[in-house]
């Protein structure tokens, strides 16, 4: 039993409620890891029809729950029902995709090549090809998704998906949100007539749970959405281990925008309009957030929308009092800084409310003073006053990115920016913002780091292959091949055979 | 230009020969990364047509230099001329099966979801995927595979059709070899009218220049295939990186093989043949040579057939001087294990060459003397008596392997072992030798650490997947997209367009 406990923080008035939840110890965190460990073998086996079936299952049971969900996390992390509603519309979809995808057996790819006297350079033996689970994996949840990147949110969809056992830190801004959201995962996993072991959850502000898990032997790969800080210290805790696993980190970005002076005089209100949207909409903490915006030319109806804008802005408190702390440290900084303008909020101090802050600067400033090109978590952006034709020179100075963004005139086409821009960049925009992520089989939800660790995205399916490794099998008959692979095709799933798709 | 400079050594009689080959100085390596990465953005821009034909010119001028290849290579490897002839045409049939792959533009993954103002949980915009090159690709020849996994070998083949530039590192064993092929690459580019810097290549014993090419900025991955000592030193330079990049190495494996006691009473005798065939073929310098063989009952049918074919071996010298010394003393230290019995070989001690040893113990001896199960490069192998109710335990307590293999008897099935097996390697085989690697889609040759550093292939298309990275594009029109995205569809590749696959 935990010796200690803590409580859900209001960020609407910073002041602790509710139940106590359990800060669990290091015997707990190995025992939920232990456990999945255990279901590892039985999970990956399950038929891709039961596989499909819990995950649809899950879906309904979040539904089932949403009416104490949207309450609990409305609590928790400040965020307005409607939002919170749509997320979990959102976490649903992913689990019901994710469903039609095991069911089409698609993450599979299952290849085979039959035996082939003939092949050349030498004859080639019958080989099968197929993606197995790699075992467990670690999620970790993320502060600003309470729902679609948290408890059950993608990493966790992608690897239950994939046939992978999940052990969950959930993120301790939201332990009611969480608790609740695990509650609705076991009730599927009973009602399908499978082991609670199979997705098991940890809880706790202990940093040491985060090394714990990182450094377990039964973890095969980590999920995680959040800060680079914690990323960072994922990946180099994985660096210490004696056997490597992967960790698929989304540290987040600054999500350059490019506007050009033709699209500035065409439509600069508009964009200065939608931008100021994009950048403090929830309060700017999401990781597609627009941190910095280049200006191709003097544009005041650009930072006028914006200023108009600022007037009827509307707060909404950060997500806990670490993040509330960070950016109010980070903006006093940046205040300081010599020849830069500013445009501030004026919102009533509850809470974990800050004032929305935008920064207006010139090109040199910008150069001289990289701390304007670090992610600030909440609602601020930063506007640089250049000329289009430093864009190049400013792209190839950026680390990676999720996102990239360019607005153009009508008719006006820059290939050259654009291929510098998809260098360094996970998703490209054109004339729009990069915040809305679609869930969508094109979707691409990563990028170079520092935005991610690893090239893969952790939004869309493509996610699923993260946590998938292929294994041949060579001479084998039906009764010993996985039945993606048998020649009996049991699922009648799609597979490639001698180079032709179809369902033999 | 270069201070120092080495010579190729025969392996038939261990004496230096030939010209002198540079020893490649820190700049003159920094250099060839630079050309390499100035020619970047061009070379990924290049046509499907232009890059599957420079693909193709490639394997023409390897079949052109072919005697001349084989020559120098017989001598500076010691390989049989039908063994360097047979790799010859592994090489060029895996460029042409990148060619024919880069034409499809399977490797593109392209996938277009259109605009859908209903989708759910909201609207979607235009958005498109696509598969594009990751940078500069830095590959490390084998010595085992002096074409196929050397200069132009299986690593370079996907990096070059996935659009990398390429800077090899070419394994000192072959200078002379590695020269040539080089040549050949750059007579390609010539006539394909490309850039000789698009394929560039440094030579050295120097440990260095493994140091200086792990850790160089425009280094956007290493392909390596060779020992375990390299291998783990390039992850361990990687991690130092202040920008990691993925280290593709795959490292060897002592490629277990389990023969039931139905199995041994039924074959015993071919069995013991075959497998001292595939334990000693090319001297054992195969990375998917059986290293461990468990014999699941006393057979003395299957250690009579390897006694037997130990008298008609015929050696061939080790590849260099290190692998000798490295496989003489290892064979000296087991031996003198209490309790094991061996079968030695009796060949005339020419150069590199060394005595094909077997070593024969009960699993009692295995399990006291951890250094049974380490790989020992050359031809040798460990024959463990056990039984059949033992290999369950012995899977569990293996390390990741690139291969595992069943031997069982007619009408026996064992699914729970199969499926024991599929977790610790990256291909099974049934009743065959794991030697002999067949290039072919549902190929897979990589298998969990310490065999290989991730969970790919090296072997086969599938490898191209390692150097390609993908990114969307959100609301472009056709002027700014990859061709592979186009609404036109110039090069009439197959996409996926709403969930559908076809020309659209």
């Amino acid at each position: 039993m935990s010796l200690q406990s803590f409580q859900a923080v209001d960020p609407a008035n910073g002041q602790a409620f509710g139940v106590e939840h359990p800060e669990n110890t290091h015997d707990e965190v190995h025992n939920a890891i232990s456990r999945a460990a255990a279901s590892r073998e039985t999970f990956a086996a399950l038929s891709i029809p039961a596989r499909s079936n819990l995950l649809e299952r899950i879906a309904l049971e979040i539904e089932r729950a949403r009416p104490e969900l949207v309450s609990i996390a409305n609590l928790e992390t400040g965020l307005p029902d409607a939002r919170i509603n749509g997320e979990i519309s959102r976490t649903t979809v992913q689990l019901q995709l994710f469903a039609a995808m095991v069911r089409s057996g698609a993450h599979l790819a299952a290849i085979i090549d039959l035996a082939d006297p003939d092949y050349k350079p030498v004859p080639r033996p019958d080989i099968r090809k197929v993606n197995l689970p790699i075992g467990v994996v670690a999620v970790f949840g993320a502060s600003n998704f309470p729902f679609a990147y948290s408890v059950i949110g993608g990493d966790s969809a992608a690897a239950l998906a994939a046939g992978c056992p999940v052990v969950v830190k959930a993120h301790p801004s939201h332990p009611g949100t969480s608790e609740l959201t695990y509650n609705a995962v076991q009730t599927a996993l009973l009602a399908e007539g499978l082991s609670g072991d199979i997705f098991t959850m940890v809880q706790g502000r202990n940093p040491e749970i985060s090394h714990w898990i990182a450094l377990a032997d039964e973890v095969a790969a980590i999920g995680f959405t959040g800060s680079a800080l914690v990323g960072k210290l994922l990946v180099d805790l994985s660096k210490t281990r004696k056997v490597p696993i992967p960790v698929f980190a989304e540290m987040g970005s600054l999500n350059p925008i490019f506007i050009t002076g033709s699209a500035l005089s065409e439509r600069g209100t508009a964009m200065g309009e939608a931008l100021f949207d994009s950048a403090t909409m929830g309060s700017g903490q999401f990781c597609t957030k627009p941190g910095l915006i280049f200006l191709g030319a003097d544009s005041p109806q650009f930072i006028d929308a914006m200023r108009t804008k600022m007037h009827s802005v509307t707060g909404q408190p950060l997500l806990n009092k670490g993040i509330a702390e960070r950016y109010n440290n980070a903006i006093a900084e940046l205040i300081k800084v010599e020849g830069v303008e500013t445009i501030i909020g004026n919102l009533p101090h509850l809470g974990f409310v800050v004032q929305p802050t935008i920064f207006i600067l010139d090109y040199a400033i910008y150069k001289a003073n990289p701390e304007f090109a670090h992610e600030h978590f909440g609602p601020t952006t930063v506007i640089v006053k250049c000329d289009d034709a430093d864009f190049a020179e400013i792209v190839s100075a950026l680390e990676g990115q999720l996102t990239a963004t360019l607005h153009v005139g009508s008719d006006e086409f820059l290939p050259d920016l654009v291929n510098s821009m998809s260098a360094i960049a996970g998703r490209l925009i054109l004339n729009g913002a990069p915040t809305g992520v679609s869930v969508t089989p094109a979707q691409n939800h990563g990028g170079p780091w520092p935005s991610s660790s690893t090239h893969t995205t952790s939004v869309g399916l493509d996610a699923i292959y993260r946590f998938l490794r292929p294994v041949s099998f060579q001479g084998f008959p039906d009764e010993l091949l996985p039945p993606a692979l048998a020649r009996s095709n049991p699922d009648k799933i799609e597979r490639t055979t001698n180079g032709v798709r179809g369902l033999d």
